[in-house]
């Protein structure tokens, strides 16, 4: 690692959560919402930057008002929650009332709601004072029937409530990603492509996808990743040709290529990678089809760049590709944001026309995938910097042949 | 085992979606629908029976027509989808369009649909040739943005749609488990009974909580595990006051005690356990506790059977740790159904006035958490039976001093 990285590695980030949360106010008051309810549980992880309090239960909700940050939470988080939350920017609330409940009586008793057109020089009132319709910000993540029962709560609310529905607002500010941010992602790395040094020395033809699959797991969680990513992906031969195939009881044999898809997670961040492997000397279609791949991975990552839409880095892999005899043999998008969860904003993808930026982490992963042969992928994450594209993965491109 | 155990291992279930989805059908035919629309991955896993198709992504529509059960799927599962249905009541279509556009596109173009008050004399007829609105069911744990898609793309349907939001209806359904699916749950079971005896064999003062559950959670994984039921719960001392703790680099310790709560993911299902075990000899304010949640988990387990509510049996556990001294201090509730996911109806709650049937696998986990002290909790889990309950759990409920 040189310098840059080593200062990266850094990874307590003081005031964070401050920071974000207020840039979700800052959204609030350009979209003209008085406050934002937060339910999705990675959102919620990100603005407070509470390390280890959150599993994957949906069983919190966090109210952010121009004066607050309320996390409402249950019993069986209260005591690691409070304890986060020392010092910081986010009250903890385990009133055993429902999320609806509490969403629709706090920011009215508690806080000062910046309403429009209303209030002091300072264009805040209280609406508990002075009259006015609250709007609540919402993620339309939230299931049908939590808005349903949000609907309903807000009905029964001693004052005018309108529910505004927003598409992507916290995903959004997650995309930028902050110093702290890429140092967690950069050391679920390194676990990673540790874990592919073992496990290339490990495999044998006669091993099931499974055991290749828990040796891979193992080696990453006794080896410093507090998760997994994702459930990884090993598939032999045949299997590969479906990305995302579950590992059985396939046994490696000779003249295979085997798929290794696998991610840690660290710090609360993923790490996302996948390399094809060869059991023996593969033949001139696979050869060819490595070849393909390899070089539109690497073009990619080439032109990768601040202000390039992922539509067009999607496009540049699909040419290469092409180039190579292996138009059409993808089928699936390129890339995708990395972050608290594997799959996060932006995408390279033909859906994105979206110029990318400084700080968004993405993978770069070129698949071919032929029915009933074979399937190939080479994937890295990294982070795109003033002029590129910086990689975290360290691992070759080279072909590994077992 | 006894004999009735081993003919339950039987755990291929012939017809198991036939069966499966003709229950969704006469759900419908109560309700007035047409046909039924499912996005959760879980229900869609349990109507179509597929095994090894599925992971954790939401990328999958199934929609039951009186005719039909379509699955929408992309080209990362087509492959494996298409292997798994053979010769069963599934289709799998792949096409590239978007789920809304697949659900009000298929009914209509392709199955004949029941439509209240018209129709010939089996009451049903083609809205496509003689008109009428189409009742599509819904369940209201999609999220908000694919309900709005949902609506878009109805308005723009050829002919009137109307969605109809249902709550838990496949839930319902798979509440009730088969033969097959509680061998399955008894199999997962088997391993983690087995993890119990390993890892009380391995946990020595000194080692952090995380070493524990990294060995606790490899060895289901090498002994049969096809994944786990949830991360792992290690927690020592004070830390297990939070009943949702994540294990860290807290160190077990003399005088301690430790809850173990873990679970096995075999052939599709879940198993879920609780032991607290303690690290030398107790005092005697933990063996009290102890006392108080084997009685409240016995006590339970004897009382379990077909026609009592969730409620009373959260009441009579909560009796019996008030009876015990410790009055108050669960603050959750006392267990869940089990079965594909962890967390599965029906609930034993306060929230729950519903009987229990014949068939509801639930867990019994009574807890005592002293803030600043220490946690302890026991779960089994198992099958509501004829004349009682019959647990799955096999380690004892003795207490356990290392």
């Amino acid at each position: 690692m040189d310098e840059q990285d080593l200062d990266g590695l850094e990874i307590s980030e003081f005031g964070a959560a401050s920071h974000r949360i207020e840039n979700v106010r800052a959204a609030c008051a350009e979209e003209g919402m008085d406050a934002f309810l937060v339910r999705g549980t990675s959102n919620i992880a990100y603005l407070t930057a509470f390390d280890d309090v959150f599993d994957d239960e949906e069983a919190h909700a966090l109210l952010v008002t121009p004066d607050e940050a309320l996390l409402h939470t249950d019993s069986r988080y209260s005591e690691a929650a409070r304890s986060a939350a020392v010092d910081g920017p986010v009250a903890v609330d385990d009133s055993r009332v429902s999320f609806a409940a509490f969403a629709v009586g706090a920011p009215i008793g508690r806080a000062r709601l910046a309403v429009a057109g209303e209030g002091g020089a300072e264009g805040v009132a209280d609406p508990a004072v002075c009259g006015g319709e609250v709007v609540l910000g919402i993620e339309d993540t939230m299931t049908l029937r939590d808005y349903r029962a949000l609907e309903r709560a807000a009905e029964e609310a001693p004052r005018p409530f309108r529910l505004a529905e927003t598409t992507g607002l916290v995903l959004g500010l997650r995309a930028v990603k902050s110093p702290s941010e890429l140092a967690r992602m950069k050391a679920a790395q390194v676990i990673t492509d540790a874990a592919y040094s073992h496990i290339v020395g490990f495999m044998r033809p006669g091993m099931t996808e499974r055991a290749v699959q828990i040796e891979l797991e193992d080696f990453m969680l006794r080896h410093g990743a507090e998760g997994l990513a994702f459930p990884s992906i090993v598939a032999a031969g045949a299997n590969g040709a479906s990305p995302h195939a579950i590992p059985g009881e396939t046994r490696l044999e000779a003249g295979q290529c085997v798929v290794l898809d696998f991610g840690a997670r660290a710090f609360g961040y993923c790490s996302d990678m996948t390399r094809t492997v060869f059991m023996g000397m593969p033949d001139a279609r696979m050869r060819a089809a490595y070849e393909a791949i390899r070089a539109a991975n690497e073009q990619v990552e080439a032109a990768l760049r601040p202000g390039v839409t992922g539509r067009a880095m999607h496009e540049l892999a699909e040419q290469v590709l092409a180039d190579h005899g292996f138009g059409g043999a993808m089928g699936h998008g390129l890339g995708h944001g990395v972050g608290m969860d594997v799959h996060e904003e932006p995408s390279l993808s033909p859906r994105n026309e979206c110029a990318l930026a400084v700080g968004n982490v993405v993978t770069v992963e070129p698949g071919v995938y032929l029915s009933g042969a074979f399937g190939m992928r080479l994937e890295d994450f990294g982070v795109l910097i003033e002029d590129g594209f910086k990689v975290f993965t360290q691992s070759t491109h080279d072909m590994v042949i077992l």
